[in-house]
């Protein structure tokens, strides 16, 4: 409907972010607090995020199924460490129709619980491994402040779940399965972001360990996008998986899990958009090229539907506007919307054989020859686009990163410029709780790079880790 | 694991199903009463018909968007008609975290509440109007007995939810959704439906009227699949969503909404199912051929890849088993999963320059040359199964098709065949309720074929209808 103006992203951050998930039609809040309602154009970059990611997933060998929305408390609560990191904020089901139930239940907050319970009874020789198995869904999670996309109190993800014969193979699928994020942050989503280790504090509640996968907001702030957990055997030892080894023996099997959500749209925006609205990388965009035309000559849309019908048979994403709203309105619309080209087809400009070309990243405007190679052309722009927006979040990440030698250097940089912050730990959970108290800044991974100086940032005895730090979302 | 026997299916239906969907590997039973687990087979053929119906959806201009998960009971509360037909099987959330709520939230049963709450703060003008969203989401209902697919506590679906300018043009969504049913069902799923109006009795709490498409099982019991419903101005009333029209003036938005289930992978069992497991149309089948070496021969697994790659690239979905199984194991998996087509080739046939093809529907063995077109052969044999298996629908259900004149006869059908019955009807609801005591046997539709006799079937006075009745899942 109305086209909202947009805050400056470098006065208000926050604001500006809200106002460009609601001018570009993304989301919108509703009447139950904390849960959005996500709107046709931001449900089709959800679309195209899953459209990839499932054709990577069934490529490793995944298939896709669905577990039940609802666990029973007793079955939650037969892992100790889950139970305790997710009751405080999951929501309850005590009553079904009129009726009380006996035994409540929660929403899932995530699903390891059923997954274990549905394995336990499809399970039993090694020949039955590994099972690969992903599910696309919602789940929920009372939080207490929430921000669309972000952070919200229900949100859409996939979820896998694996289970295998092997500690190696276990771990060899959580490695992989964060290299997926990892290639679906860099390639298509051009979001540079980095991965690690997460520190014991940080990690899944009942993981042995959790790589992450963390990206670099504009303003300095990170965001953890997409998490791969190893669980060893705490999970089939709670839930009883077993399965009779090649040696006729009874072992519990080695799990995984791994996770991305909707809140990588919120990524999206906050990495990439500006002032005059969304901006979408190519590969990510549901829609790449729009055409418009200005004023109503049969030579020039005659244009419109060729240039079209070329782009579309060529595996382009196209719209044509044909609309009676005024030029210039379609134009704000398909800058708003993050459209990555614009092509506009005047009767003036085609007098002079010409047509011209917008790029939504850079707002260039490039005026070409209407006889050019437009399927040619159109290729190699989204992809140079693609390029420089990768380039541009690299350089802006890059100038966000900074080294940290003492409490002292760590708490200036927060306090003028949050970024990724490289320093050295001791391990010690008393240093990580201390450097959290400015400004709420955490461990984001540890990474295997060599130590800086070897000397913990925090109490400056002898450094174990080589951490980032960093302000998050 | 275990390949189940299964029941035969004319020895007891019930376990004959159960016994199907269980050994295809469909679902399974959970520790969540009343919820399945939908395993990779059963979750490949939703895909499937979330692709096909997807893709119509979009063709005739609708998007997909994403609404809260739960309603707040004051939100639900505000179309009396809606509450009351839903609130005895709605889950309530009334705790999040540890704390108790101060409004309980329903998980949604249905969402023309979170839609109508959504479009009244989105709709100003009719310049705003059509809006033609989708959503594509899990929704629960307390339901007591419940049956894998047909009916269980939460089940996954597709509900559009179209608002309108004028009731003509809501009139229209409402009749073309319906068509878009039938023909996914006749053309797609070989399920040859019928469609007519619910009575006021059996339509959707708060609709004008309901529109459905009733399959039936080759039990000769029917299976609602598929309504479309069309609200007026009834919830855009209660729910205050009002436009300014082309005169200028205010009024409330014309309302549609239509929906699909996975049931409709429980009809597709009940209707082209066997004794040896579950059998697919090709057209919604998730893999339609499958090629199984027998022997291991350079020769034999030469044109094994061969085919695949051949096939493949022609658009048809197929895999190959080269697990270490046994031949023998290898065709009853494929036989039991419902694979269309099943091709062997073996090491002796081959010096004969022989193949097998195994038709699925009716467990033909066809020998021929390996030298055939394997690409037109495959196409055509696809096909030829598809109107088969719907031809041989059509026959069961015409032989299953009944007429009644009178309560006798009625009866007397039921308690021989159950199957669809015409009969007229007077329209009075003392009637229905009186034919509902035989069987539970319910009114399917109003269809707009000419009356029978011209006399209720129950009360013997002037009939109004010509109803199709029948037993429901």
């Amino acid at each position: 409907m109305k086209n909202k103006s947009i805050t400056s992203r470098d006065e208000d951050f926050a604001k500006w972010y809200t106002d460009v998930v609601s001018a570009a039609h993304l989301a919108s809040y509703t009447s139950v607090k904390g849960c959005i309602a996500i709107e046709p154009n931001g449900y089709a970059i959800w679309e195209k995020m899953q459209e990839i990611l499932d054709k990577k997933f069934k490529e490793l060998g995944h298939t896709n199924v669905q577990m039940p929305l609802l666990i029973p408390e007793s079955l939650l609560k037969k892992e100790s460490e889950l139970v305790e990191g997710f009751a405080p904020e999951v929501a309850w089901v005590t009553m079904g129709g009129s009726k009380e139930l006996e035994e409540r239940y929660c929403i899932r907050p995530t699903s390891e619980t059923m997954f274990c319970d549905y394995y336990k009874d499809h399970v039993s020789s090694y020949r039955d491994l590994p099972k690969l198995y992903n599910q696309w869904c919602n789940v929920l999670r009372w939080e207490k402040e929430t921000r669309p996309f972000l952070r919200s109190r229900e949100f859409l993800w996939q979820e896998g779940h694996t289970i295998h014969a092997t500690e190696e193979e276990a771990i060899k699928e959580t490695d992989k399965m964060m290299e997926v994020y990892k290639w679906f942050h860099h390639e298509i989503l051009a979001i540079p972001s980095i991965t690690g280790r997460k520190t014991e504090k940080e990690k899944f509640a009942g993981a042995e360990y959790t790589l992450t996968n963390e990206a670099l907001m504009y303003n300095g702030v990170a965001l953890q996008a997409g998490t791969s957990h190893y669980f060893g055997q705490k999970f089939s030892k709670a839930y009883d998986v077993k399965f009779l080894n090649k040696e006729n023996k009874l072992e519990h099997v080695y799990q995984t899990s791994w996770g991305t959500t909707t809140r990588m749209i919120g990524g999206l925006i906050m990495v990439h958009s500006d002032d005059y609205g969304l901006v979408l990388p190519p590969r990510i965009a549901p829609v790449q090229v729009t055409i418009i035309p200005i004023g109503s000559s049969s030579e020039v849309l005659d244009l419109v539907d060729k240039y079209e019908l070329l782009l579309k048979n060529n595996g382009i994403s196209v719209t044509k506007d044909l609309t009676d709203k005024s030029p210039g309105f379609k134009f704000a619309e398909a800058e708003v919307n993050g459209i990555p080209i614009r092509v506009e087809i005047g009767e003036r400009d085609l007098k002079e054989n010409k047509i011209t070309f917008v790029r939504r990243d850079t707002r260039e405007k490039i005026v070409e020859s209407k006889d050019l190679d437009i399927v040619k052309y159109v290729k190699e722009l989204l992809e140079t686009i693609q390029k420089d927006m990768y380039n541009r979040a690299v350089e802006r990440r890059d100038k966000l990163t900074f080294e940290a030698h003492n409490l002292k250097e760590m708490e200036n940089i927060l306090n003028t410029q949050p970024g990724f912050i490289h320093a050295d730990w001791c391990g010690d959970e008393t240093c990580e709780l201390k450097i959290k108290e400015i400004k709420g800044c955490k461990s984001r991974c540890i990474t295997e790079e060599p130590l800086i100086d070897g000397k913990c940032v925090c109490c400056g005895k002898e450094a174990k880790y080589h951490v980032i730090w960093g302000i998050q979302y």
